[in-house]
């Protein structure tokens, strides 16, 4: 018989990952509302932006500005993305709870989407640890391509394992391996927390999820059976890097919804309210303009089911 | 670290529930030629029709035809589904090499569906098997709303176990539970199989997999987990009861190509050909002008994101 935890944490990535390679910028006040009405849901976490610089992410390019106007709902803890020093300093500026420091294992990918090498990657990751740690907030790194890169392909576990190495002895709060491209197997993630739980018993691990080959929700069992139990999700599944919005359709971060479904239908415990979560995908699915690409969205529901027959 | 199969078999329901339901009648010689191609890639065995009254699918209406039209792939076994003893005799007649011998759990679903009730079913079944073993066919029972039903909602587990065990004394050589509306999750699946193996060590039980809620791919691994290593499936997603036909979309059979990848990505070993499975069902894609609701066709794999980047 298969072991789960009792309950998750969900990081809501919407409002970052969801729009930094949308099609359009949407306007500030809109993102506010949006981070607004996901931390109402309860969630535990959201990604409210990303502090970069606002040439290589143009749709955030407001990151301050949203991160000074949105509420701060009790239990909610907000989290910007930053890439480096510069970007942690700006998200102290603006008063988030914890950072994101983006780290990649691909040496390609890592060029092409941070301008750096992975080894400047990890000089970055020590000053954002530096700039947080001194201002009181949580580090996380959320490690890039732990398992595929859309230029190098499978990416071989020990190098994975020695970026985390440098993470967490750069003194980050937790790691996120990130399925980048949504094409790990639950066969590889299982492989990849068995090593890190045998080198890192203790360690606060999450899984940031993507579904491009429809493996996610497999994926994310797998990840509880080892003892992970926090995830990263967007309402609507949307996300992804630049590949995924140039090339693929209907495929990028895992739905929280379908998640949180999953979670609910197998009697696990999560910090949102199921039914809020669902409205605010509609909701947001509706403001944006999306398909629904959900199985939720798409009437994959008991209750929805048993309405229809 | 998880125990997997070393490998799985794989029934192709494409021609049976993926047609069963469509909105138009596919002419027998396409019905002939798409069973051909899919049995040409080498999938250990085919749901070819089903032998029901005409009036009760008449999309199937042309059962005989197709069963006396089909070449036989060596190593294939060519299934069909029949509701009672005349439809078995049918498929003795159209020299099949396996019954799916369809039987029910939820009393509501099995009166809508097949006009009679449960224990009518149980009869219906007994003469499956007298005439099937007579005529040395194979006989599976497939036992549908194992899960959950689309009226009566959550079925409880010690309905489904009882059906199962009539099927067993009736002796059926096989078992599917099947997840006909697509809404069951890891942990019922996990329960119930821990049930069943622990009445019957040693009996041949598949799962019938529907993806309504996205959880099918979850259900697999948690299925294979227990040890099950037998899964119904359907190219391009194609399949599904007549609720899922009339209200909602995107929701079918989970995709054959889904369930491969994820055995393929994984190492586990599988009759098909992968990629004559990926080219068949981009065929019969376009044959039935269906849309790509499957994350092999959206370009879900390495190879689709490796050349896109």
């Amino acid at each position: 018989m298969i072991s789960l935890p009792d309950s998750v944490r969900v990081v809501e990535m919407l409002p970052r990952d969801g729009l930094q390679r949308l099609d359009r910028f949407v306007p500030t006040d809109q993102k506010i509302s949006m981070v607004n009405d996901l931390a109402a849901t309860g969630v535990d976490e959201v990604e409210v932006t990303s502090f970069t610089h606002p040439k290589a992410v143009p749709n955030l390019r407001d990151a301050d500005e949203v991160a000074a106007g949105i509420d701060r709902y009790e239990g909610v803890t907000y989290r910007a993305l930053v890439p480096n020093g510069v970007g942690a300093e700006r998200a102290v500026d603006a008063g988030v709870d914890k950072v994101n420091a983006l780290t990649t294992v691909s040496e390609t990918y890592c060029r092409k989407n941070q301008g750096m090498t992975t080894e400047e990657n990890l000089d970055a990751l020590r000053d954002v640890v530096e700039v947080a740690h001194g201002s009181g907030l949580e580090v996380e790194a959320g490690i890039a391509t732990s398992f595929f890169c859309p230029y190098e392909g499978q990416i071989p576990q020990e190098r994975t394992l020695s970026v985390l190495d440098a993470a967490v002895e750069a003194g980050v709060d937790e790691v996120t391996l990130a399925t980048s491209m949504g094409m790990a197997n639950p066969v590889q993630v299982d492989r990849m927390l068995d090593a890190v739980f045998e080198r890192y018993p203790d360690l606060d691990v999450g899984l940031h999820l993507h579904d491009t080959n429809g493996m996610s929700l497999a994926n994310t069992l797998v990840a509880m059976q080892a003892g992970v139990d926090r995830f990263d999700t967007s309402v609507c599944g949307l996300g992804g890097g630049v590949i995924l919005a140039e090339g693929l359709s209907g495929v990028g971060n895992t739905p929280t919804e379908d998640l949180l479904l999953m979670c609910r239908e197998m009697g696990l415990d999560f910090g949102a309210e199921f039914d809020a979560v669902a409205d605010v995908a509609e909701s947001i699915r509706e403001r944006l303009d999306l398909p629904a690409t959900s199985h939720l969205l798409m009437g994959g529901t008991p209750e929805a089911v048993l309405e229809n027959a």
